[in-house]
């Protein structure tokens, strides 16, 4: 596995081996790998001949008071992790690689932001389209594939590639969580045992909307309030937002009426985790 | 010659002579073709396997009081101009081909249109970066070439494609002109007999001023009146701008220490000239 720091070498690796034919299958990650990551890989290796992880804690995603220099990182582990996953190359840039003196282009999107995390994180999901677009076109991979637990930054992707005609296929892996349902997440070493234990309060209540979407509950603002109760019955727990939306457009539903999404931003401590699930009453 | 309609025969269309190791040179126009297009298309047929003429009308870089509707066409005229120029493909798409319903993202420069034509044009670069960037993603060309009229358009690209990481090579062609020095444009068959000759204050104070300069005057306020008066010589002729800047920021300068753009954007009648020339006094 060659670990690649610049972007021209990389370029030159993906044109070589994709003039023999070979395609490539990208996981962009921001590192410190858990089996949620794996599982990316995984599916991106299925797929393509080459699978390529980009590692690179991108800072024009986080906000001022966000958690950029904290962010943890353990970049011997995650290589190593990354070749026992068959990976050609860990991508691995420094930050001067990716935003040079003088750089000043940035790409948004209009409406999908506007919703779930976008309302209380500005600026993140124009940083997440920019780096996206530039990993895309150093890599040039044939599939990218991301975690369905960022279930919109998946969505702005989508429209990205769309929008932008990027000739790829964006893959959208299911959440991968620990044996008692918390959702995987690097941000999870944060938890303290006492919090930990409140992590579980996000799956347990998109558990709770399931069963009561499917017993016939329609009412949006009655389930949220049902989520909410759950979530603020365990210690610890700040609410960011609980939402139940449109899984295309991300637009609130007031009634359920076909398949819905339900998001979660909670705050367990000083620690902010998120969790979704689609629910399709009919199913 | 082929005449491509929608993004997924584009795409397909490069993919395979790529795969054949063959290259494409594109150039990117809003067709009616003049000499300067034609120029275009020679250096992007030297330099590639392939040329692609992309034609394509782009709302998104008009203002609201602009000349969208009344933008000048000659589709046959145009097809036949490209083929004659050895064109393999024109790539003539609809509007909803390029930007279909649900269209929300776009991309942005964060300095470089706060210059010259962007100060009364506040749309019109961001059109042009999320055109050329979608431009890109479908032809995937190896060369991309632009006329050095749009002085500022060919930075603005420049400058996005090192954002971006877009790997691919971007060449300025001199401006081509008539034979008495105007600048050749598709907005000159606006021009009424009388207009037409008022266009020629463009050129003659470009000359005037490279003189100046060449003499020694260093003074960009003193450059800036003596093009002014020059062109308020002719009739019908009002000045948008008249700018001395440093050719790679298009910051103003005062006082001419090297190479220097002068830039002018002139109303004549009703149409919006351009033209520049950059100023070296060492030479």
């Amino acid at each position: 596995m060659k670990v690649i720091k610049t972007v021209e070498e990389m370029q030159n690796w993906s044109e070589t081996v994709q003039l023999r034919g070979e395609t490539v299958g990208l996981v962009p990650t921001m590192g410190y790998f858990h089996q949620g990551h794996l599982g990316l890989m995984e599916t991106a290796k299925a797929m393509c001949d080459h699978l390529v992880v980009s590692l690179f804690v991108n800072p024009t995603q986080f906000g001022e008071n966000e958690d950029l220099d904290a962010y943890p990182m353990d970049l011997d582990r995650d290589f190593k992790l990354a070749e026992e996953k068959g990976a050609s190359v860990v991508f691995a840039p420094q930050r001067e690689e990716i935003y040079p003196a003088g750089f000043q282009t940035s790409v948004a999107l209009a409406s999908l932001p506007l919703h779930l995390c976008g309302l209380n994180r500005p600026v993140h999901f124009g940083g997440v389209a920019t780096v996206v677009t530039k990993l895309f076109n150093i890599v040039r991979p044939e599939v990218a594939v991301f975690g369905a637990k960022d279930f919109q930054q998946l969505q702005v992707i989508r429209q990205l590639v769309k929008d932008l005609n990027f000739n790829i296929r964006i893959v959208g892996n299911p959440i991968v969580r620990e044996a008692d349902g918390l959702a995987m997440s690097s941000r999870n070493v944060y938890l303290s045992p006492g919090e930990r234990a409140s992590g579980l309060s996000l799956s347990r209540s998109l558990e709770l909307a399931e069963g009561l979407i499917k017993e016939g509950e329609k009412d949006a603002a009655i389930l949220r309030a049902k989520v909410t109760d759950l979530i603020l019955g365990f210690d610890h727990t700040a609410i960011d937002y609980v939402t139940l939306c449109d899984p295309e457009t991300l637009a609130d539903v007031d009634h359920v009426t076909g398949p819905v999404l339900v998001a979660l931003a909670v705050k367990v401590g000083t620690t902010r985790l998120i969790d979704n699930r689609v629910i399709d009453p009919a199913q």
